[in-house]
């Protein structure tokens, strides 16, 4: 049905031609030197809600991942914090942080088209950080607080508190 | 040395000290409803550098966990996207999205109160979280792109990438 913007039948393809809207983003980061070769889309019913390359020297931001960015695109777009029934097409396999947040938001599906292993044979630390998550390397100190534990029950105590 | 607005002399109070700053963010964050009872302090040289509460509700982001807005602002502020040198206090565990953005971001070391175990216990999904980085319940599909490789190839052939 040519012409139908809202949802064009695109059968088959319409994985490739997410990837190719990803890789299109990842392509343009690249250029302008806004971070690594990474893109990401967020579609929601065949439509495009969030995307974005990787930002990470743009911004000077180590979380600004293309997966981080495209989220956080979608939630603002949709204007709610669990992506449910949103799939998400990136360049590369997730690293942890990233797929911890597709899970934080109830995203459906991840399409990815390089690996964790692609990502270390250029020099990323996806791998590493994968490792990391069952043994960190960085020090992790508990340092029991009355004062957080106090906020802990403000929480359960707030008659109208949201879950999430 | 009261007074001495740089680098106060807290001695063995410090942990302490950046603690309850982090837990009365998040109980200020309870309080406006902006999210979870969570908080987190960025400290370089004995100074804050970025903190915030947890923000998943006020903003529609399901990325806005208090870690990973405290890094954001910190690398805002210190103009570079890995902050080595810098400690975190968290009111709790970092979950899996903020634990391996705290690696990405060479955080020297994490200082927090409540565990995953006390997180789950008023209702968040942290533990879950963390067993999903290891057996993901989104599917992961590997859709294979010769635009996403292409990409790759042309961020090893850029002479002046910067690897992080």
């Amino acid at each position: 049905m040519p012409g139908t913007k809202e949802r064009p039948p695109r059968g088959e393809n319409v994985p490739v031609d997410f990837m190719d809207r990803a890789a299109k983003l990842a392509r343009e980061g690249v250029e302008k030197g806004e971070g690594g070769p990474f893109g990401a889309v967020v579609v929601h019913e065949g439509k495009i809600v969030g995307e974005s390359c990787n930002r990470v020297l743009a911004t000077n931001d180590p979380t600004a991942h293309a997966e981080m960015l495209a989220i956080r695109a979608a939630g603002a777009r949709l204007k709610r914090f669990h992506l449910t029934g949103c799939e998400i097409y990136t360049t590369c396999e997730p690293c942890p942080m990233c797929l911890a947040a597709l899970h934080w938001a109830h995203i459906a599906r991840i399409h990815y088209a390089m690996t964790r292993h692609d990502a270390a044979a250029i020099g990323f630390a996806d791998a590493d950080i994968y490792a990391a998550i069952s043994s960190p390397r960085t020090p992790l100190l508990h340092t029991p607080s009355a004062a957080a534990k106090a906020v802990f029950a403000a929480w359960q105590a707030k008659a109208d508190r949201i879950q999430y």
